[in-house]
């Protein structure tokens, strides 16, 4: 009974071509029993499937008919396969089950699964992160520039000074173990709560407490996290900026919102596009991603009444608020007067690295409670190596000196890139005016094909964004996005003249 | 204009007895505008109060009639306040807003918050971890007792080998930047899914491939992310052991599944109880939470063959398995047979560290993909120094010397604590045999009255859990839970005399 050749079909009990693979191992009725179930539940036997009737059992299997009607009956209490009376018998609907073979291989999503996660436009949307995360360093083919928007390159970030802290950090937990605890609670470590507001009020003139500040795994888990806690039901209606920062939009979606995309101009979010019955409005007033904009303090303060009027909330994605070049400094939308509507998220992705998984955000304090509980269900609390180590690096003055550097290396980036594109890419592109950040957006007219144009940088090893991705909704304006956090001003002048004979056609 | 004292009353416009705190910047205008949005939105004026006429403004405000005209109509623009034709003016329905003071400090859930967070059971449930994670150090009071389970002793850990591989890690960072990113996407780092390989099939038998391994910040994330997977809708039946682990059902419970208590007797969840639609089944095989026991293997077939024949999936919750003190090696539930439908959940927690957050999933082929794109979502990956340097802490051959010096520490305490029940505590506790974990559990008759004596032993300095708080439905049986994480044997000796003293009452 070592390998059986049988043969099936739908209709007929002629044919039964599938390799039971059969064991040599136990008795002839236990190998037939386990290479049936094993090609059911594996795929090979399809629902549907007739199985070779018992009488014909010695032709098919080489067994005897009482074997064959014993196995078949076993089968049947475990709803493997179904009689059909004066029919025969037939593989179950919905059994087909080891999907390692069936399910995953044809690309069927199985039905035990949350089926969001494997949406075509959810993958289009973290598509984002796949890019990020595997271009976060200097790719193996150094001729390749990445003019991709959110990079950081790891070559220009002081490794020595994090393994010192580190290394200081861990010397503390071997005299004191406690302080590898967090010692108030998984808000987050005390001392990085502190540095951080320090860190902001800093940078980014936003005031407030240790205690108003929740630590993160990143900013995807504070969007994660707030999608969590301001998502009361499927009626929540989340506004966000369009275009905008796809994945925030799918942590709002996976919560179960209502996501509005609204149009973005040249002062930022259109408030008069907001629904009225809105819930959460997210955006990013400081740079808008991925156009640049800031938004007008008109507008902000018209916004923050707005969502005070409606019972609305706001959650602020500040991301590369470090980093500003010109014009007076715009303070965060959440102020000390916006404290009680405005979420207010950071990241230490850019202005540190990615790697390091490390966000927070600034909260009303009548939700932190509810935000710390769900915190406690997401994860507990962010790995508190990484707590310390960071909250040492901005204690000792590292985390300030390393923006300063990286300032002025984005701000030469930056004037290179706007002068290129200004001196070589007029006929087409026109940058859009803005102060902050790690990338310049630039819009084209109608009539230029951005998409073929980045398809074909592409073949010449040059990675550049078009708008469209950034879309929810229709797509009102095209251009492309001109990141530097990873090139340097000769590939900057390189892409740029790829760019203009791809442009010129 | 200074301070205002006013009065005020639902239904005739006589009294307003609210002190509106005007400050002394700005016009009277502003003032009184200021003052009266700042009661409404706080909630000092509740909807439906009727505001003074504006005719008798003089006597309430001290200001014109005109400037109340004008500010009332501010008020109604933004939609604060609402005229009632011939009737006056009244508080508008759901504008008393900032939270800050009305809604927090009246603990009354803000209806803009998911309200599960927020709900009793949900924070019980989760009180376990602030338990947990505030003593996963030694207190400050050392002659505290601390038996609550599930603890890990900080001091006993080489924090001088983990720097060490911390700081090579870093190393190479500094010489290589590219190590700092996930080479192979946010499944988590490829050197640490190895390494886990190699432990796991060393210390569990679980045979897999690195491609089968998630990585997750924690046991804790692991749960999260398979309830955001699992639970395609609010039908989905998610069967716990009872007792069991509070906050995996948490978990499950804020992904919208129906959380389904089965009870447990010797040989581990009764299979009988299992609701026939269930859809997941999470359980601890090895070493039941909290009660110790180890599920048969005669029952682990069965459970795997149910689950197979429903179509529905198993959570292996392994959290402490690498423990084994007596018995033949029992092999996890998740054997190469069962790949199909069950996922396997490790942890870091408990063998090195729980402030470091690593911890794992092998999941179904079939199922990776959406594990991913849901990871992807929570928080992109786990923070990449972490999972590197817990990589080259396995590849060194740390982790086996700690898991090997931990265990015999752990089998001295165990023993140590078998005798001391079984000597001084047999009138009132019988231990459950158990051969896992740190831990043991001992049942009670219910004539004795355990929550009178955890409570009392809190006064003496001893923490120890009852059975209670780890129920879900109806309390079958009670006892106690003796943890060995964090205590010597010493102290056992101490904490023991204690509980006996308070048992014979």
């Amino acid at each position: 009974l070592g390998h059986i050749q049988s043969r099936q079909s739908r209709n007929t009990d002629t044919l039964f071509e599938i390799d039971l693979g059969l064991g040599t191992q136990g008795s002839a009725s236990q190998a037939l029993y386990r290479g049936l179930k094993a090609a059911i539940t594996d795929g090979r036997l399809t629902a549907g499937a007739k199985l070779p009737p018992a009488r014909k059992s010695a032709a098919f299997f080489g067994v005897s008919r009482n074997t064959t009607v014993d196995v078949y009956a076993k089968l049947v209490y475990e709803g493997l396969v179904i009689t059909r009376h004066g029919s025969g018998t037939y593989v179950a609907e919905g059994v087909t089950g080891s999907p390692r073979v069936s399910r995953h291989d044809k690309d069927i999503p199985d039905p035990r699964l949350c089926p969001f996660w494997l949406r075509p436009d959810t993958k289009l949307a973290m598509s984002f992160c796949r890019d990020r995360t595997q271009a976060s360093s200097r790719p193996p083919d150094a001729s390749l520039l990445d003019f991709r928007p959110a990079m950081v390159d790891p070559r220009l970030f002081p490794f020595d000074l994090l393994r010192k802290v580190s290394a200081d950090q861990f010397r503390d937990s071997e005299n004191k173990p406690a302080s590898l605890k967090s010692p108030l609670g998984n808000q987050g470590n005390y001392h990085l709560r502190s540095a951080i507001r320090s860190h902001i009020s800093l940078t980014r003139a936003v005031a407030c407490q240790a205690d108003d500040i929740i630590v993160t795994s990143g900013a995807q888990q504070a969007f994660d996290l707030l999608a969590r806690v301001l998502v009361p039901s499927n009626e929540t209606i989340v506004a966000v900026e369009d275009p905008g920062y796809p994945p925030m939009r799918v942590a709002f979606a996976a919560a179960g919102a209502r996501v509005v995309p609204v149009s973005v101009d040249d002062e930022g979010l259109i408030l008069e596009r907001l629904p009225a019955d809105v819930n959460v409005i997210c955006l990013c007033p400081s740079h808008q991603f991925p156009l640049g904009v800031s938004m007008s303090m008109r507008r902000r303060a018209s916004l923050v009444d707005f969502a005070r009027r409606r019972g609305a909330l706001i959650v602020e994605d500040d991301y590369d608020g470090e980093f500003r070049y010109e014009g007076t400094p715009l303070q965060a939308l959440r102020t000390a007067d916006a404290a009680d509507v405005v979420f207010y998220v950071g990241t230490f992705s850019k202005c540190m690295l990615p790697s390091l998984r490390l966000g927070f955000i600034v909260a009303p304090d009548w939700a932190m409670q509810a935000l710390i509980a769900a915190k406690n269900c997401l994860d507990w609390h962010s790995a508190i190596p990484i707590q310390n180590m960071v909250a040492g690096f901005i204690r000792d003055g590292h985390l300030k000196r390393h923006v300063r550097k990286m300032l002025g290396i984005y701000k030469r980036r930056r004037q290179q890139l706007l002068d290129s594109i200004r001196g070589e890419l007029g006929e087409w592109l026109t940058p859009i005016p803005s102060f902050y950040g790690m990338h310049v957006a630039a819009v084209a007219p109608s009539s230029v094909d951005l998409d073929r144009v980045t398809e074909e940088l592409l073949q010449e090893n040059v990675k550049i964004h078009s708008f469209s991705r950034y879309y929810l909704g229709p797509q009102t304006r095209q251009g492309l996005i001109f990141g530097y956090g990873t090139v340097e001003l000769s590939e900057i002048t390189t892409g740029v003249s790829r760019l203009r004979k791809m442009l010129r056609g």
